[in-house]
């Protein structure tokens, strides 16, 4: 049996639509902790607890300092659940940098881990691609990017269903030479015994990311936010394009209609909320960073991938993946500081 | 009376698709001297000069090796004539790296910059926006990003016309906050004396860059690179996802014809042959980098916008711009070694 709790606050549809996507989710093996508004999550039973959490913080301009100084609201009393052992994983549908900072603070960073990075599948046609950082850190060095490489890898492999992932660097040209000196060094570490236990294949271009060269891509979190920010962008322009040029003549606005089932099953290959949101890696437990817009079925999905990673023990794996290639951050080395949200 | 030098050389559709562009551009006012394979480029007279350079390094894979080693190549010719006044301009079809090296050791850096670099006219629905540096300088320094700003600003509105360029910085997030240490700083001191003259407009993510929120946005060769690939997959994946799925069914297959014209409209307002490639920026002379795939009307619009830059003298006002804000180098600071082509 895995418990997961769930931060209802902070989504675009509310807290309600988070319950009921959670509530999809819980079963046999499921149970859900939901933290929000009680007389907003429905009655507990059949595999759900309600905790009254109405307290939010997903809206605060400084996130790390809301965690600290908000002990009662909704993502700090389920961040510190999971740190206490109440529950196995975290859901959280709010702010990104209010999981980022709760999830350090509270569930805190797996032993050896430098920094925990934000992963996020893109959704290519074909399979998605796991790329990481999108922006828990700002700077990496490249034995955090070796790390990255590993916590990406166990993830897909463990919790994605791949069964050899592909890792890649993201570089501005696929040979070894190409990148900056950390991208560079990154290369060498993984190219060597750093990647031993992983199919590290090399660099990626940014047209690699989006072609399916790799299964996991690494980055440091500047690049991988602009981007995930610059991909989310094209799309959004393109097909707003498209939907305006279709509508601009008779003939052409049929043509559109023609077309509107096979586009809706393109946009269902591209449906980010099938993968269930971001995951926070490199904590002592898993972190799901479902988006705020998502509906009930994205959150559902993000309770099913929290669950599967406990299941499927991905963090002591991670941990075993960086023991095995000589990754693990040493007790001499300086502790990591917390990064930006 | 200005006058072009043209490398035929490199180009995906060969010397004479080339030649036949810089042909279309001649006339009154331009004069167009082609270097490449003279059998290939036609006769001479009605403004066009031909020099018989058959020797091509487009495809040399070490470009900066093969310009200090092959004084006859066609791209070496062409940048001298350039060096010594022979030509105004530089329109090179080949490499970009090896008309980088070739404009850095034989027109090169104007006085005062620190690192040219190259600027790209992103095809955004509406206006194109100008992306530097897309790949010239993999690491760069704060003043380096000052300086792209004002070279990128300069250009686009002496030579694109924008009246009032808005410039703005690439980041994750668009507090001012936001950014790695080097874009943190590049943002103060352009919100500061350094950005005397020019529309500051502070940070843009990867979403900003498509919607059009700047005119010019200046970045690090590295992520500029990786961004600009980017943008390329992402319109390539979906225009051949949807493209596939217009085919997938009879009823599809008949929309997507009936949308044709109107995707056809579309793929005009996208056009990069439109700006006449990329601009290499902060050499003494323009020098225009159209992309290898372009077709003749690309490579005329090329010489079109060199013409075009030594008419409103773009360099000269870069210089007095880098020097009203401050920003030029002083002679005290050390000269920049050569970029990464």
């Amino acid at each position: 049996m895995v418990t997961v709790a769930v931060d209802a606050n902070g989504a675009d549809l509310g807290p309600a639509e988070v319950a009921a996507g959670a509530r999809a989710a819980a079963g046999p093996d499921v149970r859900v902790r939901l933290y929000g508004p009680a007389d907003q999550l429905g009655e507990p039973g059949d595999g759900v607890e309600i905790v009254d959490a109405p307290v939010s913080i997903a809206k605060a301009p400084e996130p790390a300092a809301a965690v600290r100084h908000t002990p009662d609201a909704s993502i700090v009393q389920a961040a510190r659940a999971v740190a206490i052992g109440e529950a196995d994983a975290l859901v959280a549908a709010g702010s990104t940098g209010a999981t980022l900072a709760a999830g350090l603070l509270h569930v805190r960073r797996a032993k050896g881990v430098h920094r925990p990075a934000l992963a996020l599948p893109i959704p290519v046609p074909g399979a998605p691609v796991l790329l990481l950082d999108v922006g828990a850190n700002t700077e990496v060095r490249p034995e955090h990017l070796v790390q990255f490489a590993h916590m990406g890898a166990a993830f897909a492999h463990q919790v994605l269903g791949v069964a050899e992932p592909r890792v890649a660097l993201l570089s501005n040209g696929e040979e070894a030479t190409r990148g900056t000196p950390d991208v560079q060094a990154a290369h060498a570490l993984l190219a060597g015994d750093g990647g031993r236990g992983i199919a590290f294949t090399g660099n990626v271009e940014g047209t690699g990311l989006v072609a399916g060269e790799a299964d996991v891509v690494v980055t440091d979190g500047f690049t991988g936010n602009v981007a995930l920010k610059l991909m989310e962008g094209v799309s959004s322009t393109l097909v707003r394009a498209i939907r305006e040029r279709a509508g601009g003549s008779p003939r052409a606005a049929a043509g559109g209609l023609l077309l509107k089932p096979a586009l809706r099953g393109l946009r269902d290959d591209l449906d980010p909320e099938a993968q269930g949101g971001a995951y926070l890696l490199g904590l002592r437990r898993t972190v799901i960073v479902p988006h705020g817009r998502f509906t009930r079925g994205g959150f559902a999905r993000a309770v099913e991938v929290a669950a599967r990673a406990v299941d499927h023990d991905v963090t002591g794996r991670t941990h075993a993946a960086l023991q095995a290639a000589g990754a693990l951050r040493r007790a001499s080395e300086p502790a990591a500081t917390v990064p930006d949200a």
